[in-house]
């Protein structure tokens, strides 16, 4: 248990079979006994009497979902809502999302905060954060002893075995810092997890969006930075020391501009949403696009991504090839993992991915073009359907899922 | 149990945990009763009382093993070799390896066969890879009834459910035979299992070469056509149908050659086997290379992938560089694969990996130079150490692996 400490009375000495069923029934929930007993593998006299052990312990509840159709209903088994709570943090490099979720994992309340992560110091960033993690417990009278497990996402890799933040380009002065201390400085009883943002939005899509219904599927996120999260068998896929899924600075053209990395042309530099600003700026600048020169002007000599939305919205072709032509580049990647990896499911999310629908449609056309068909069979390349809340959801899944996991 | 049917009694009616004690065995062994105490989570006497049953049925014995260092040795237990057999074959387009192996996996004789997998029929060429596995198992004397499981390989993708060969590029004229019911006619009592080269290989990896130690790794095969085999968690990747690592047709150049896939600029176009020798014989006609031309004519007009060594055995610079361009662009895609992964090791086989000792340097030089050093970070690239043995004893290690399994 090198990450974390549970040291919360109300989840020590379960056994494992009561741990094995506390996970069935978050994941799968609600259930009835006999459902239980195929998953588990137990007889109905065994799984009676772990059901009534965890509901004597006040984490597990009965329940009735769903309309009478005539004869007596099975009873069915869910877990407490208020047993215990989790706080999930997704912190994107210019902006966070903080959430307070039930047991089941239900968002109770959620709040959005600006941030600059790469300009501000982590102390400063990290009070702020935790702020309105204190404001939203007290808002919902919770008190601080129930919140069981933390779940924090950064834009960063993140190291399997430590926890550790590293080689941050996005969060420099992050390399000796504790998230992890800070967080359980103030929630000792807490376990507290830290995670990549592209791994924790896929196991956001994994738990609550549109990769519940999938085996092998690939979130990439597309926003300041690009991402990639994995998931195999069912399950976030780690690689051997945490941080696979690197796809921003894989080089697309030896010929292309430096990158911050110290690489040159890579994958980040063409296709993020600074490239895609770049671009649009330089449009306006070399006066191929009044609309976009426009923008620019009212902005005080700056574009954002979102401008170049604007502008393809006022009519402007240079603004909508510039976003096509950033998915052509996504494409062309990810048709590579595709045939790589042969997934079922590509979900696109991240700020970019909310940029027009040519971006996704760009992505999707290219990856049909360059891969053989026998690996494009049956699969579904899609926007997310959670958007932004994907990494507040898998912040508070990773939590859930350590409340009781000792690893 | 839809692929292969073990009507063989030797296997029938195995109970789970006597099931799982042999594949632990057979993975791990030999292994003493207190180490399947650890791996099962079950009680010595109950062990004691699964390997009693399992050596009256006659697939496991005692053995000793090593040197005495005094004190007595605890009774270790592993299979019994002559239990039964299984035949492995793995076909590559050009030559196929036949071999027999005992019941713990090791290869009792192997043959190689030449063979035009474009050209003859499937009738022709199963006949006659049959006909080597007949007089195999003759000279040692092995009963047919004692062949229990049947694993072999081809240079196509293969569809997980049905074991259907697939988009035959190598393969013209296979669509429509079952390797499977063909294996069956001969052996109606052994289960048999088809599986995709690079697949196979990187099983034979896996189980008996530098994968051994490793949980996720890749094996690239470069030969003909270029395979990419994927372990992930110790186990062959398969994804959503059966054909993930397809990399051979990701197109790296939009203005490259035309594929015989459809696809414009694909990888294998640039670095395989035959586009080694075709950008080969370009250079002797050219007037670039006396030392490739002399070899063309020796050849009467065509070169083989081993003339390019030849020549470069002879001090040949251009024959050198073409090798070492074909190792750069096998490594830029290894590049993309390695930071998309995070493995801890690549091997590199196929025909062309012995090409000569540029060919490697040049590849991981490569990942080394697009790869961030996070992604490279403790990362093997290293040559197959079982070379052409990977294959078939990825093939054994299948029909081995599905003896007892039935999916």
């Amino acid at each position: 248990m090198p990450l974390t400490v549970n040291s919360n009375t109300a989840v020590a000495n379960l056994d494992p079979l009561e741990v094995e069923t506390l996970v069935y029934v978050r994941r799968k929930g609600p259930l009835t006994r006999s459902q239980l007993v195929d998953l588990l593998g137990h007889s109905l006299s065994k799984i009676t009497q772990i059901i009534n052990a965890l509901m004597e312990r006040g984490m597990l509840e009965s329940v009735e979902v769903g309309e009478s159709t005539g004869g007596r209903r099975p009873g069915l088994v869910n877990l407490t809502p208020h047993f215990g709570y989790v706080v999930g943090v997704y912190s994107g490099s210019t902006s966070a999302d903080i959430c307070v979720a039930d047991f089941q994992g239900h968002i109770i309340e959620s709040r959005q905060q600006a941030l600059h992560l790469r300009r501000d110091k982590p102390e400063v960033i990290m009070e702020s954060l935790f702020d309105h993690v204190a404001a939203l417990l007290d808002k919902h009278n919770i008190p601080r002893d129930k919140v069981l497990a933390i779940g924090i996402g950064v834009p960063a890799p993140v190291e399997k075995d430590t926890g550790a933040i590293l080689s941050p380009a996005n969060m420099l002065g992050w390399e000796n810092f504790s998230v992890i201390d800070y967080a359980r400085s103030h929630f000792p009883q807490a376990r507290v997890r830290l995670e990549n943002d592209a791994n924790l939005m896929a196991m956001g899509e994994l738990r609550a969006g549109m990769g519940r219904d999938h085996q092998n599927f690939l979130f990439v996120k597309v926003g300041t930075g690009i991402g990639c999260g994995i998931v195999i068998n069912g399950e976030i896929y780690r690689g051997t020391h945490g941080y696979p899924g690197h796809i921003a600075h894989v080089s697309i053209d030896p010929k292309g501009p430096v990158c911050h990395c110290g690489n040159v042309g890579c994958l980040e530099r063409f296709a993020s949403g600074p490239a895609i600003a770049e671009q649009a700026m330089q449009a306006a600048r070399a006066g191929q696009s009044p609309i976009l020169l426009e923008l620019m002007t009212e902005r005080g000599g700056v574009l954002l991504p979102e401008d170049v939305s604007t502008a393809v919205g006022r009519g402007d072709k240079v603004a909508n090839n510039i976003i096509i032509d950033a998915g052509h580049i996504i494409g062309k990647m990810l048709a590579a993992l595709v045939s790589f990896m042969n997934p079922s499911l590509v979900v696109v999310g991240g700020g970019v991915s909310r940029i027009g629908p040519q971006f996704l449609i760009s992505i999707h056309r290219t990856i049909l073009e360059y891969c053989l068909p026998l690996s494009t069979k049956d699969l579904i390349v899609h926007k997310s359907e959670i958007e932004h809340r994907a990494g507040m959801e898998g912040a508070v899944a990773l939590a859930l899922d350590h409340i009781f996991i000792t690893d």
